[in-house]
């Protein structure tokens, strides 16, 4: 396992690490703990950016985001924020960049054409809730806790709840928007927030194994399955299912499906041709 | 605190009470006990009227809707419904205005700039069990159920079903609709109906101090956040990313954010001003 | 009770069962057990053609869908699908066909004007799972499991997370399709897959039971009710209530609801007429 700053081993700040496991698993680690890994335009940017290098990258299967030290992510960077409030426009311009950034980020994990699994080991709170939010799959510490508490600072956290009301049911997303209380694990895996909880310090592991899982099935038909995934969560019924004949069509042609049924036909293991 | 009729101290039938409780939280009571509090249209108007005039108080920031008698609401007031029948329209006219008055009372909660906290104690049914899928929170007796019976008297929860199936699993939601049989409390936390089970006679003090948390939060940011939340939830994912940063960035102009973040920023209190 | 093949009684391969159980209920049973009930396109065809024979036949008010043998349906029949791999499309025209005629027997049981109800008593996989997805109700053994496993043949199971993303929150389908293992009968339930877990062998009494109980309730108010839930949920808010109001303005003018209401108000048995 090599361990490295995410894109630029010259980077003076290794604010994002990544590492490669063996089998096509890249982890990439929130690694600004003191700043409770708070998404800074910065770290915003690395992420990005580093989804985008892995978006091309035909060595990488699945991405595991994780974090160092006691906070998962604590949302936005308050202090970079509010820094252009003297601004002639009150900041509004650096703040709508810092938005928009964010939100693009946010959508990247979503189109990347790889599962992203979130390795949650504690505070999740507002963007940062939004990031597990956004991941495909997420496991979490049994001490991770869960939060949109932008409420609290006079700044609702409306674009944490894009995503989090797209998993969770009305009630609970409108609990924990207008309450800004956090949730444990296991209520947060109850209402589907998060896949799994497990034991304290064992969710990077977890996520890690359950990422080498799904590294070794066809990388095509998981990218794929993927983009149909949320396409199709879009569509009504009828377009939804037209739309999605048309996809497994195009997918019983490819290599790795006929690899795939007829190993399975013949009871042998497949080997997977296409990127 | 006060008692008083919800709108009109003169007033004869109080059949919705309003109290107003320290701190900006207004409770609507329906009081209409022997009737199981159905949703006469009277009833109907009385809530709307109220809600309307909550909307425009700067007093109001937080509503709960509680219920006297053992049943919180059964629904619409089979009675009223066929008064008209031997109408040459058969009381289709009568009847069309009473639905559309209702949908129009349930949708003025969901477009309420304040949240809306039912607090359940007894049976909600029908329209009644619209009116706690409606509101943005509920809380409820371990006491209380909920169905959605219309099946049994065949006429179909159809409108009921507009508010439970954006709450409740689709299959959940079913089989309510199709057996009308009731679930309890501790089923309907669980399939996101409502946010919390509390011991019987303790659902409204539990209610309204849930309603007093949300209520020391900005009114501003309240307001702009559950506006957003139901409008995004209507849209696809990069639309609602779209809408979501533009409703960030005005909220971040808003003088509460401004105090809001230099308060968590200077460890203090906050001071709220905007309404 | 009598049981003949589904659709023809001179039928030489009865692959599709159906028994018409007393009160208006039949039971169409997947009768391939040495096969696992694949979803051969003659059992699609056999299923379709049963349901549009149902659909006009008063006397079946709801439909049970079970299954003979220890799995209940394991999705499409692998050997028939590659088949025409040798054509000069490599099989793409059959694939389609294929593909097209499962999606619209998907569509036809959602349709159907009658509730559906799976009866699960062993292994859903595939279009198996999206079988158990499509019906309105669904209850399974405790030795029930379900899973979306095309993943693991190089062929995504697209068509089937239409159905079970319509079931299920998105992180919890996302784990079955991305990683294709099963989940059991209690996680089923848990995450809105299916509406009860029974003991082994009992899940078929169990469905025609609630199939009987919902025969006892007026047809067409079912109908009215089953086709207006599905419409709905395709609608924005206000759209959705202005089309349930006027559902339930027409539904008001049927003699069945003059007669459950009247029922009702008289403390009597309703007696129901419409068709």
């Amino acid at each position: 396992m090599t361990v490295l700053p995410a894109f630029a081993a010259t980077q003076p700040s290794p604010i994002l690490l990544r590492e490669t496991v063996d089998g096509g698993v890249a982890v990439l680690t929130l690694n600004r703990p003191a700043a409770r890994n708070s998404l800074s335009l910065e770290m915003i940017d690395d992420l990005h950016a580093a989804l985008d290098l892995i978006g091309r990258d035909d060595g990488v299967r699945v991405v595991v985001i994780a974090a160092n030290g006691p906070a998962f992510c604590a949302g936005h960077d308050l202090k970079e924020l509010t820094a252009h409030r003297n601004d002639a426009d009150r900041g509004r311009a650096s703040f709508s960049r810092i938005m928009t950034s964010c939100s693009a980020m946010m959508q990247a994990i979503v189109k990347l054409p790889k599962p992203v699994i979130a390795a949650v080991q504690g505070v999740a709170t507002a963007a940062g809730c939004q990031l597990v939010a956004s991941c495909d799959l997420a496991i979490a510490s049994e001490q991770a806790t869960f939060a949109t508490p932008g409420v609290d600072i006079g700044l609702f956290c409306s674009t944490p709840m894009v995503a989090l009301s797209r998993n969770v049911p009305r009630k609970h997303a409108m609990q924990m928007l207008l309450t800004g209380e956090p949730v444990d694990a296991e209520e947060a895996r109850r209402i589907g927030l998060i896949n799994r909880v497990v034991p304290h310090g064992t969710e990077r592991a977890a996520a890690v194994t359950l990422a080498e899982q799904i590294a070794g099935k066809s990388a095509h038909t998981v990218k794929i399955g993927k983009e149909a995934f949320y396409r199709q969560a879009e569509l009504n019924l009828a377009d939804a299912y037209h739309y999605a004949s048309q996809v497994m069509a195009e997918n019983m042609m490819a290599a790795d499906a006929e690899e795939g049924i007829g190993a399975f036909l013949e009871k042998r293991q497949p080997e997977w041709k296409d990127k």
